[in-house]
């Protein structure tokens, strides 16, 4: 109810703040029978982990995670799996200057507001380090996803600021700091080093997808497939906007052109981005999300403290110049744990899920 | 959990189908003590009516709301809330011809492989009729936060299929069929008389603002303010896109632009859109949507049936030509209901609600 | 959230006032693909019915139900299935004198102090009418889980008053106004015929039971299947205790004793009711139940008034003299809905709902 | 949805196993600004924990409290607040013998029939271990409502196994091992070391009381108070049986004996246990509980292995020949939950919770 908890069937429950000594979640309702070890979640975390280029934040965490319970024997037994990862660089003293000032865009203002405390350090609880327990669980979704229908996850970044990364190939996201689907990215790493040199940040455009995805999932009226990725999209930290399939260009379709025409060979398009009336075609998801520019930059701004007076801000500490170069593998975990949790409550209701019936043909690539 | 509720505290919950005897909901949570009559509720439904302009379905219901619980001697008691619409104007014999096949962008295709059975007159549970339902628990939710806090919310259209919609004044929205803030809008009349001679349908884009909004209100980590917002907006019928504050445009912002500085009056801009870490700040809540073309329509569409093979498919019927023209109403209401749930769940964990502590700027106009 | 919901997945939102013009549900999280008529339900609504024998309320309502939606074509739909009854008999002017006082031992006092406001006519919300809509839902899940598993639901009265009530045969229950298992129910004709003259109100004992149990439904830790069942019952008006298998009585019995032992044939008690752990073992789920006599009885009693002077409390109206008798159909209806949605939410995170593995042999009769 | 959260407001969720590396919980929705340490919480789980007499288990178990996250300096942040209590004193080996086969009486048959794998180390999950989490966010429940209500919570052992335990004094309570009410407690040391002598469990029968509640509290219709309270109570490991106020013995009541009168210097008496309608009245609650005989015992039991052939089970491993004795601290955390949920719950809907209006008498000693 405090919002904690993300999902209704397979469910988690986050917990932690940036400085504090650990964070975590705990995962309620994963099906039994499944072979789980530290090291399928720990491949997940280490590719959204902190330090690894210098485009990134430098906080050295190694964000090792902890299985404290629901797996015996290397296998889940169907009680909760509560994860474990405990915060070891915090420098704490960073943020005494704006303890009691807030930062423009900051999620600072409005923490102080609402509850009339706040944990300065690091962002305390609003801090994008809190999605590493996301991570974590939307791991064990993978899995599960993977090995029951043969989904997979996976997203990257289109635009970097005002510079648009044209798709060359998935092939390409691995090898980058930037998730970016492109060979050559010298021009990203140029424009990240000028952005830094400067003091400011930037914004970024992600494209995240799930492919293989079963027929049927997703629940009218309000819980619809669409409108809880949505939820969990724009729940991620920085992101101002979500668009399923065509997005925003299809106010300026037609119905003739957007709705998707079908064969006996499969879909011909793909402008629903995978889901009609709320439940998924088949078709693969189509996702994509913006995401703004840090607030947390060196550069002064104007702003004010808790009594209301006029300041200046600065923010040291060591923040991510550009949110968004990170944000690939937590996109995917959000996306697979929405799945993940209409699959269960298809399940529920309905029995068995269904792969697809008719052939559904490539995505655009 | 099958997902036709709407909210935790003040909750919707929504039933029906657009050709069965009646559709309405049951709204549980509202505080006692409000005066509430069916009046308060019809006006809002009056609004989204079909039938009221040449542009939208001739379909004639007058969409007459009962209240059959929950108020005593005019006022709430606390108890749930349930409001019945009875069905008057449905043509069901127009949907034989598409009971065995599938409307390209449409729900039908789903919904079947979903459930294995399809109620196909007018979409059934998945038509833009159980819109109303919810409009009509949106009343409610609006009168309670406009007495409480003077929280007021508006919605306009901003784009109609390529046609962009320049804003003149929220004043002229009430006064011509589009909900488009302009005082002439005969440019929009061509387009929509042009649109229905072609036999197509287009998108649309709107604006919605919430003003004199609380501070406070969003549930950290997952359950934040602007997430259910995407939530409840991914999830009205046909939108594809949703944005808060900047969108789309934060991505090519810099953080020393975007991040809206502060001043002992207020803040200087709102490209957070009044949320902030996912509270509410107390500026105004802006959203934008994208609604994509209508998939009913009466040019011939290549499809299938539901046993795979090839057909062509003509939607009979009366349909919109553009759902985004009476989606204004639908849109507020799913703001107020967002709000609303927002500011009891707010209220439980942390008690008072507090209107805005620090002068807060008007927004873009 | 306000605790008009009942279930997880199968979904039971109860609406209306004794004396509104409605009362009804609505049902969310049916399986679809179920044959479904109003007839299945009446026949339970009847079962309950008011005015069927002296011994009850002579209030005249028929409990005619209409099914709104998620019912097409006589089968369910997978959406909401919305139930409703109107109600046709009341007489609101009996209730005028006790509009501003608390009768004892009545919901009155508690809810004029929780909501501030309350409808006196015929306990408003609090009235037992209320089960109505739960009885009806129960029919479905009653209809469902027979289909299914072969699940059986059945409650007997074992106790009127101070009189105890021994078991003869489940034959007997549908053959007398008592639900009692007796051939020769004349001692308990008298019992009420003389506390009717009195103008006083009993208690009863209810036993329910479940036969023909799936094995493995219920959640640990918190939502043990005993537990819930101890919420609906305890939730049921008027009850104010609840015995799973040996109940009370396993306080004063040995381990040895009260564990049941297994044999390949089957258990050889049921000390446990039916559930391990708060899992169901395949056996009779066993339930009883402690119903308070009824608080509006035409006796003069002490009570106070809402500006909290003493006055004298006498209340006219139709009322049971024991709402036991009445409480049958409830009882099943209530244990057949926690039994239904722990069998969706079995097979929402364990796939497949097993029956017995193991021969079960015959409970106690 | 999968039962190891407990609340909608303020929610506890549980992990951990018997034998696994750490039990724990996270609470979520405790509202901000409140005093906590691990003290706080020390001192209630000590109260519960293993060894402390030569009644109970010999495990020697510390549960030492560790906060991970929603406090700092000091203060609650409004944030989950995680618990981690280490388990240090496993022995795993005792229960390779019963690995393949099922304990009369035990939830080895249930787990295993459910889940198709069970971890048997001390009974897994469904340990009454896992109860020390629920003492500890009990510990936080308490504190909260002691400070803003006064409102306190107790329990009391009132018969064990055949032995009834005459009510003398609150006072006795914490200065013997069985939570007896009673200044001499001999016979009850003198029945447990038989008893343990003969290699046999006993039952337990226990009151638990709160004082001081607001009145209000409860969500008709089916979230009431009293339902809430029987759901926990009869979730408890081991608990039969449930009643409020006069319980079972309220059936053998007449409506004129039963029904509290009210006077203008509140109740006269307390049947209906502090609830009417499933709402508080500000009279004390009273509670009741029936607990079982633990079913690990080390007399032979004739029982089935998992392959359904006979064999015979004799329980090794450490355990309380009574559960009942530790119960008391427990029963109260459990109650506590239950009036913090339904104390933040009200005040979403209603506004501010209030204290009795009327004088409400003191309850039986």
């Amino acid at each position: 109810m405090s919002g904690n908890t993300l999902g209704t069937i397979f469910t988690v429950t986050n917990f932690g703040e940036s400085h504090g000594p650990a964070i975590g979640c705990v995962i309620d309702g994963c099906p039994p029978g499944m072979e789980l070890s530290e090291a399928d979640i720990q491949s997940e975390l280490d590719r959204r982990r902190p330090g690894t280029s210098r485009h990134v934040t430098q906080r050295n965490e190694p964000d090792a995670v902890e299985i404290l319970s629901g797996v015996y024997q290397g296998v889940t037994t169907g009680t909760p799996i509560a994860l474990l990862i405990r915060n070891t660089d915090q420098r704490s003293k960073d943020y005494s200057n704006i303890s009691e000032s807030f930062r423009p865009g900051h999620a600072d203002y409005a923490y102080w507001h609402k509850y009339g405390v706040r944990d300065p350090r690091g962002g305390g609880r609003s801090s994008a380090r809190l999605t590493a327990p996301t991570v974590a669980a939307g791991a064990v979704a993978k899995k599960w996803l993977k090995e029951q229908f043969g989904t997979e996850f996976r997203a990257c970044m289109t635009q970097l600021g005002e510079l648009p990364i044209a798709f060359e190939s998935w092939e390409h996201v691995p090898h980058n700091p930037f998730f970016a689907p492109q060979a050559d990215v010298q021009a990203l790493e140029d424009y990240m080093d000028a952005l830094r040199k400067a003091g400011d940040s930037c914004g970024a455009k992600l494209r995240v997808q799930a492919t293989g995805m079963p027929v049927g999932l997703g629940e009218p009226l309000y819980d619809k497939l669409d409108a809880e990725i949505a939820y969990v999209m724009m729940g991620l930290n920085a992101v101002k906007g979500v668009e399923i399939g065509a997005g925003f260009a299809s106010v300026a379709q037609r119905g003739t052109e957007h709705g998707d025409s079908l064969s006996p060979e499969g879909f011909r398009s793909n402008n629903a981005g995978g889901v009609l009336g709320g439940i998924s075609t088949g078709q693969d998801l189509e996702v994509a999300i913006a995401i703004k520019p840090t607030s947390s930059i060196i550069s002064p701004r104007e702003s004010i403290d808790i009594h209301g007076q006029s300041t200046e801000v600065i923010t040291k500490g060591r923040h991510d110049p550009c949110v968004g170069i990170r944000a690939a593998p937590i996109a995917e975990a959000l996306l697979a744990l929405v799945v993940m949790d209409h699959a269960l409550r298809h399940r529920a209701q309905c029995g068995d899920v269904s792969l697809p019936l008719n052939p559904i043909p490539a995505a655009a690539p």
